[in-house]
């Protein structure tokens, strides 16, 4: 049994975690870290939880939390783990991340987009940027800490992988329009967030600067192998849950100038995504929709490709909780301990 | 293993009994019987069953059914099953049935409400109404058709009914004045139901003659040990799932002329209710809300005394889906079966 | 040319009465008051307004408005006004409260049900309470102190007014079941308020203890002609805008123990309403619904009898930013001004 | 005054122009036609208007109709108009359009979108296609045959045009990806637009084939002096109004290899739009929302550079019901009888 310690188990994702974990037959969690709520019963912060889980809100000691659990998962702000994190804690306890702290392999790239000085940058070649179809064979029983990926991201790029990595497309002409329900802004109580701001609206917000744009284009680099820069823009959508990628590229021709079929394009896709799990390869004709995955971890990808323009659209869905969330976490987690990679994830998606 | 046919396996309900039965351990459907789309595959119609069932749908044929499963859910309009049920089925295989076909004992007022005429009545005798927190004893592996309770008014009698059966409250001022998702509509393509007519609005529909009402007055008139007559109005909520029940009667007082007290009404509920898995009675000064039980088989009750009118508000909330249909029908299985209760139910609410 | 002022404008009620006033022909806002906008442009603050409103907020300062305006609408929280108005003030400049401050005739009820001390009762006696179609020979030129009533008390007061007058109905057995759409809880950024907390869920709140009961009572009574007590509980529903009631009351039977008839009671109602501009009167078997009235100043009423319980239906629908708030103010605004009483009201819902 | 025939009264498009007709102070409705709902009030159709309007729906005639009013709506399916239009008709009357039978120039065009054979071609020469600000020129009282823009169109065109025209933008490397509330989809009784499959729930459609496209292309072409191949996506958003479109395309540099400044490019913009009444060009760092737009005539739009791609992000919002239907209709309407162009159409966006 995996003893697990939360830090921030009272935000959106975190109270997500609780939920997955609490049907996973071989974690257990200790600790219900939440600053905002100590002492407070967890099921009173979460009322969904009522006669689930009976344990209190504890404060947010990595330090203390390290000699009780085996693993953390730190679903807190940018720059509280860089903050915090010691190579003492590091050898007794794995950790899985969900901020960007040490997903960019460049600090200089964080800093600048997140705007805060990195404070522990001597941990971020170890970290392994927990995207499991993609590099699940550095995410071992010897890994201590993995950067898990953020919602838009794990969605933009496993949306696009295969097609980068085998050079179906001109990756400078990719273009990521991303659309997301509310529960990615989180449980902040701001403005922008209040149900009439955000019912019967949708907006573009972050253009051309969002955070995410970076780790997008680092791992969709690697598949390059070479640097990348790609237009990301994401909008608020009046839904509690759910993220939707619209990719655009440019299909590589083929010498005769023709364009690569849908078939031969969907061969691509089944090499990489065949045996997943987790991923979803749609039919022809078939659009992912972000309903059909609620709750669940799947990534639902359909495409189309359009001869008139000689691009392709791609489309990737998932639950931004989930996938994009505490889901993969746990799926992290479960190849960190050698435990079946969808243990506790067998989440049949809600509909309606 | 419990083998299991579906007819009816397309709507809402049913979708969400394939949902549940999916995560069964001891149960698998061997038939999806779906009049619309016989020959389809299942997930082509709900695509949130891609890769997790891979069965085509197939027609109704009860008898042709009743040789190959152990129970048929029958998630079917009002009066199918009464249309086709025999004695030759019934020695063959437990039903449990959606519908309303056999919920009420008096066949002369289903007739009157449902405007239609009852064509098996022979089996309303021995048909249990499957309320298990309330008929347990008569839901057993004897038992061969189970008339599944409605989604009002499993949420209608469940939060009233300790304080009708042990005379807390004067039940012809019972009022129940209750809110359902619009899930409860069905998946039928009528006007009505449409995105912009539901968004955005709250209506009252079938006041003073909701089908229900007999329903609810027949199960706490046994509660009373007298026939009741109770006012019943539902009204249409733009959200997908979830029940909620305002129910409002006065208190017995006392021979004093005091009130009791809401830990004296409590402890009735606690007597009825403290050792039911699927009932949470929420503590003093909270009220039920949908969203908390979205996904799950649990009815979270609530209420208030007012002490300025004499009156207690007693609240309830349920996912119409889960403990309103496919869940409660599980939940009869189980029982039907020697199961555990709780198999296959152990689902997590959803928030947000 | 009436001067208006507002103190209040960047509160939702306040936006709304900023719409309103937008499209009345006799009526010019010289002030927007906004404390916590200061000095910000208020189409930045709203930004339906851009190109529409080209003032700044500026402080919310009564005494020094009183000099500049004809009249000063406040949409501003419970106690201000109290704290604020002086006869100075008064004699000088009319002014339209939106808060309970002058609504309620006893201080000790205010004081009780609000929890705060009152300021200045000396103002309640002559404060009349703004509810046009019942108090409209008070609402004159001579009048300087209108309490706006709240939004559900108009809603739940103008449905069952009639009834209660006339003694059609038991007022003792008045149940009043409510429903809110989200922008009645104000712009202010609070948990609750969240998106993802309203979306997807219903709850009643404020259950035997909201606020608007006193005055509901208070005004019901006067129909009495004695005191009453009845049973309010709001819910919030998710959705913008919209109030709908259901009200639930035992019907006067004849001498011969039989029950008055459908059109008898529209009779009474139509003798009250038939001429009313805002009042629309359904027919017989129509239930109101918010979407129909969305934006507009309209009350929609409708009722079923039931035969059965004795009791009568009673349902009405209002927008609570129009009728509920800012349109009501305006339509007081023109009668303290001897303008027509529907000026700048001409408007027509939304739909869908 | 103006006598106006609606021919498609009832479906959301042509309810939209009844609603906005009411507050039209030149123009009256004599025809409210309506192929589904004959002889029945129109307000029991559409309960908003209830005390509104006080008549019935008629049939569908446009010949009759010609002898009776000055100018006639056609909010009809495609290839209605096409197949009844005469000469003898255009000669009595005008004749505005919603559908897309006059838009494109090109009959093959429009057949092979379509899927329809074009029954009337001869009339599609003198038909000018009625995006006011860009054609305002051709539309006059001598013209007989509008065909109004679509909803996507009309925002998609009016976002790039100014880029376009003035060769700011690669016309190529257009890409726009467009989200739509759900009205646009029709009053249809169909199952894609029930509630329960919209809610909670985003999906692309149509991709790289709605039939907006070629409407967008030939209309862009113009601007652009020859034709254009371009990227449209429209997704489907659930909210009931509003249309976004982000629009993406590679900003063409100055000899030095620089890109434009965000204040050239608005200088562009504002030489198009400055004196535009229903165009709302946003400031610097301002994105487009639909709710500001929302009941609205006002096309918003915002652009941001990205120095790091080369490319531009135009964004654009309105309201599908009214710019991008009955509001444009009513303003093409306005310049067709030499009325104020904005006479009708000063409608403040409702928020919330």
């Amino acid at each position: 049994m995996v003893k697990v310690g939360i830090i921030g188990a009272t935000g959106y994702a975190g109270a997500e975690l609780v939920r997955i974990l609490s049907g996973h037959s071989q974690a257990k969690i200790l600790w219900y870290g939440s600053k905002s709520y100590i002492d407070q019963k967890y099921a009173q912060v979460y009322r969904n939880m009522f006669r689930i889980v009976e344990d209190v809100c504890r404060d947010d000691s990595l330090k203390e939390l390290a000699d009780q659990v085996d693993v953390i998962f730190t679903a807190t702000p940018q720059g509280f783990l860089a903050g915090v994190l010691t190579e003492e804690i590091l050898s007794r306890v794995k950790v899985i991340d969900f901020s960007a702290d040490y997903r960019i392999k460049d600090a200089a790239v964080y800093e600048k987009w997140y705007g805060i000085q990195h404070r522990s940058p001597q941990f971020i070649p170890e970290a392994v940027y927990g995207l499991c179809e993609i590099n699940r064979s550095q995410i071992t029983e010897k890994t201590r800490l993995v950067a898990n990926p953020g919602c838009y991201t794990t969605c933009s790029i496993l949306t696009a992988y295969p097609l980068v990595k085998e050079g179906l497309i001109d990756p400078d002409t990719l273009i990521i329009d991303a659309k997301s329900g509310t529960s990615g802004a989180g449980r902040g109580a701001k403005l922008p967030n209040l149900y009439c701001e955000v019912n019967e609206n949708i907006k573009a917000y972050g253009v051309a600067g969002h955070r995410h744009t970076p780790e997008i284009e680092e791992q969709l680099g690697y598949a390059a192998g070479r640097p990348l820069t790609l237009s990301f823009t994401p909008h608020l959508v009046p839904m509690n849950r759910g993220i939707l990628v619209t990719e655009y590229a440019s299909l590589r021709r083929r010498g005769d100038g023709s364009l690569p079929s849908w078939d031969e394009i969907r061969a691509v896709y089944d090499a990489y995504y065949k045996e997943e799990k987790f991923i979803r390869l749609l039919g022809k004709g078939e659009c992912p929709e972000t309903k059909w995955v609620e709750g669940s971890n799947y990534v639902d990808i359909g495409f189309v490709v359009d001869e008139r323009t000689g691009r392709i659209v791609m489309m990737g869905a998932l639950d931004n909780l989930v996938k994009g969330a505490a889901g993969q976490a746990v799926q992290n987690m479960n190849l960190l301990f050698g435990l079946p990679e969808g243990e506790g994830l067998e989440l049949v998606p809600l509909f309606p």
